[in-house]
């Protein structure tokens, strides 16, 4: 029986056709290198026009190297930055955060389904300093967070509020940002909620290998090429990191093929047998299941993972199709 | 009049068609992540024969980054690597092998026309060892060299002789490794000469963003995705990374297409009429030119580079024309 | 009322007689630098005997130093250093591991009074390994503990061996070595034990700054004199630093001394009105202690912290009088 | 023959007794830790007092160790430090700079006898950015220079002058700063200079290994404890590095001392058969001899070192004799 990654992952699925066509758009001609390009000049613009913000925007192939590159801007190496226990940049990034900031520490925290605790902040940024601990200088939030789930425009910026008090920059993991926003996450209002950069993601939405760093502060920016080429970041053919946006920006795909992935979700949570743990805000879907049965599903030829919470995870995407949907499902039937 | 960057370097060229559609070719289905799918594999594969050799092959979107990645695995924090003074890795990168290699130094040695003099080696070999200076570990070459100057397989393998009594370990910075190969670089005996990496440049041969890293000494290998994705370059759809290599390599295109872009540097040196002032052995042509002419040739819209020893560059790529070099010709006439 | 910090922690008492003396002695005529002087010679020669092992000695001023550089030796930085949850190098140290490994992770564990639990490191240790997660490198345990617990022999032994039995080195960080050896702990055993790397505390035992760095492993030290001054660690007049070992260990004040800081904690244990928590087994006492309490015998002038695990620790050193307990314990009884 | 070290270096000296009598004032009784101590604050005032400034100042046991903590504090990793070619930082410190600075590069420029050309340093301040290279951050003076000569105020204030019109921070290393201030470099004009942090020397002045990190502009301030102690700078019994401070400035022998140390390199100035290379500006005579002479004294037991430019350097200190001086005169004048 041929393996099924469909579900395992949202990074399993290829490139959606507006990325690819975009891609092989931007193969013309000669084009100067590093991100100075006109193709690098376009998806920057469609990026601000969707964001409706005067940020400097960059593109890198990697959303860890994305997420890094910037938490080291926000961060001194004696510091550290907030974020939740299973934040991606905490569990899934192979300490890349500590790597890019020469040893930066995280604090991280708990919270129902991958979104901060506001008392669990509220206490951390209490805490007195103090020289043998690493302070905190940036909160980092993910919308959508790991299991799924939304934060609203308030509750982020009710996080973010309680940070800059205290003088804490302010970053969001967006590799999931498609899915939030086709979700109700407002867009235009980052700015608004105090983040100061925004990693956009266009791999899980879709794109070949791309994620946009939104620089909202563009203070950040000064040398910000330079932190990118000194960190290995700063591809010379830049224009084919940045193609993907504008097919997916200008036919608006990035947003409405993320919002067949929640939809997809929505499915298959409508036919799951068994428990859901987490709210079905996206395009994930965690339910309990015990080892012998997930033993019998992967048996089947389905991969998918088992989660950092104990949950089993299924993932859609823009590639997601109604049939395997129903596919998944009958074979959940099957083992449950 | 229209800026023209055909000349200005072998990265403002795109994609050469080989390369695309490989690259279409694997945007097919769901894959595993991370360089763990079926298209990684074969591009592996490919290298694997042409080179002749078992190693362990990793695909990364930058060359600052594969070789930054590598130079980290064969010299300590407190050690050093030897290469040649306007080595790209000294020169060109912002310092990313320090970064990678957290302060790794870099011990720089002079020799005509990029390749590095024996005899300087010799005595940075025979130097006694200080705990107030960083000894060297490893030796880098670069081929063809920045100034498109070849290494024979006996001269690179005289200086990693010289190295590797030391015990030092041996990086080919391949970047150009397709014009080396095209002017008469030996592939399957890079193992032979003394190679524990090799790094094998896609991008400037005409790939979209790609460097193969090739780790002949296998044992480089354990945990290195690991280390890839620490250190932010281990991309979750690894399959666009590598694809392009397929095409390059199954049809040839990668070496004919480097012969294409020597053949055109040779063509442009026998019409230049300028002072040559390295020898023309791969896609590159480097002239005396004093800057009011230059200025001249500016105005024109050539987009070219003064380089580190004050000569002026002209690059040729897969991509550069009979009928650009005539134009270039003609215009350099004008302007001499 | 003039503030009390005795019992605050044994790095607030000075340096006892033996230390200052030796440093006095060493203070004489001209030495060679960087380690290679006569004194550091003749203190490392005191600390391969009293280990009885052949080991390369090293000197810093620093315990987060010397931790952090050994570590760096052990682990890679995509590689992580497995310990306690609540050890030093977790908690205490700034992120010190993180910024000498470049990053290097830890994987924390839980365990009674501060000592690893063997069935956690069972389940470590059988993880698979993945690319997106730093595996473990290196094992560091403590003793004594940061509870002030001790470990066996039998303890240490049986999770160096299943470590060991994965690959991994390890470390010992025995800033409090004194006070274990003092409580039983066999120092002519650390190599059989498995240690690779031993940090001998001189500090809290009563030295003016000075850690030695044990390599038990002497491969270790290739070019270690190098790290350490890339890391800042290699002071030129080094015999200071050294000095005080020799008067420590020729008169066995090192381990005479701890005896009596160990005495010193028995003593106020049995003079401990308030429920005492972890085991006292060398120069720690850990109480049960309200908020209230605390702030009624802070009020008196006694200096000392609440810890990690909300007790409320009670540190005795070398300096430690009898009327200084007898002072504590009218205090205490006074709050109680 | 006993070898003889006196001219060596100035760390080959012991420490003076002004020095080492207030450590021993400084080991009684308990003490908070880290720097907060009284020994501490009472050798910070005394150095503001000195250098009429109002600064924050620490003390860490290596020069190298406080030269790269404040690098790393003015500098980012993708940024550099502009310094002379023949600087500690760049020469002797064994990458150290990059370590702490994570990559953090030097561009290293001439000058005769250590002082930096003002002309190459306006054409390296003229130099545009590019995302290729390490743009400087920071300028680093060597007062008094690694070849004994003495920057002016008017010397040091041009350079810095020009360096801060670009934007740059202004970094003094000072290992000798003493003999800098004996020689008349105005140690209350270091503000005005634009100085933003002063390393001011213990270790070579005579001070047991102790330097001072002189934080005039205090923003730097911000969090540098956990800055110190995450690079594993920050001892925990700080009095034992602060204390010498107060004996050596208290009584002015930190500056008297090094007057005579000054005093003693004229003398031997006055006394060497061969031909002085640099201004004999402060405790260091420099010299050009041959390698069959400098054997010929080898054979004496006087060990001196072949300095980087290829001179032959002796150091005073203030443990130099006037009998040691005239042992050498006549030994010279036997192999000359």
């Amino acid at each position: 029986m041929a393996a099924r990654y469909d579900f395992a992952s949202d990074n399993v699925a290829g490139a959606m056709p507006e990325a690819i066509e975009a891609l092989i758009a931007a193969n013309q001609g000669f084009a100067s290198g590093y991100g100075t390009d006109h193709v690098s000049r376009r998806a920057a613009d469609l990026i601000r026009a969707l964001l409706d913000v005067d940020a400097e925007v960059r593109f890198v192939a990697s959303g860890t190297a994305a997420n890094s590159l910037v938490l080291a801007a926000l961060a001194a190496p004696h510091e550290a930055v907030i974020c939740h226990d299973d934040s991606h940049i905490a569990t899934d990034e192979t300490g890349a955060p500590g790597f890019f900031g020469s040893g930066v520490g995280l604090v991280t925290l708990p919270g129902a389904s991958g979104r901060i605790d506001p008392a669990a902040l509220a206490r951390t940024l209490a805490e007195p300093e103090v020289s043998y601990r690493q302070s905190p200088a940036a909160i980092s939030l993910t919308n959508t967070t790991e299991y799924g789930a939304l934060y609203s425009e308030a509750g982020a910026a009710a996080l973010l509020g309680a940070a800059k008090e205290r003088g804490l920059k302010a970053h969001l993991d967006g590799a999931r940002l498609a899915n939030a926003a086709a979700g109700g996450f407002p867009l235009r209002r980052l700015a608004g909620m105090g983040f100061d950069v925004v990693i956009m993601g266009g791999t899980k939405a879709g794109s070949t290998p791309s994620e946009a760093i939104v620089l909202v502060d563009r203070t950040l920016a000064r040398r910000f090429d330079a932190r990118m080429k000194h960190a290995g970041q700063l591809v010379s053919k830049g224009r084919y990191v940045a193609a993907p946006w504008i097919g997916m920006l200008e036919t608006g795909a990035w947003q409405t093929r993320a919002a067949h992935a929640n939809a997809m979700a929505r499915k298959l949570a409508a036919r799951m047998p068994f428990p859901i743990l987490h709210p079905v805000e996206s395009n994930a879907v965690f339910v309990e299941m015990d080892e012998p049965t997930l033993q019998r599903l992967y048996a089947q030829g389905w991969q998918v993972y088992r989660f950092l919470d104990g949950s089993v995870r299924f993932m859609c995407s823009w590639a997601t199709t109604d049939e395997a949907v129903e596919a998944l499902a009958a074979a959940l039937k099957q083992v449950a």
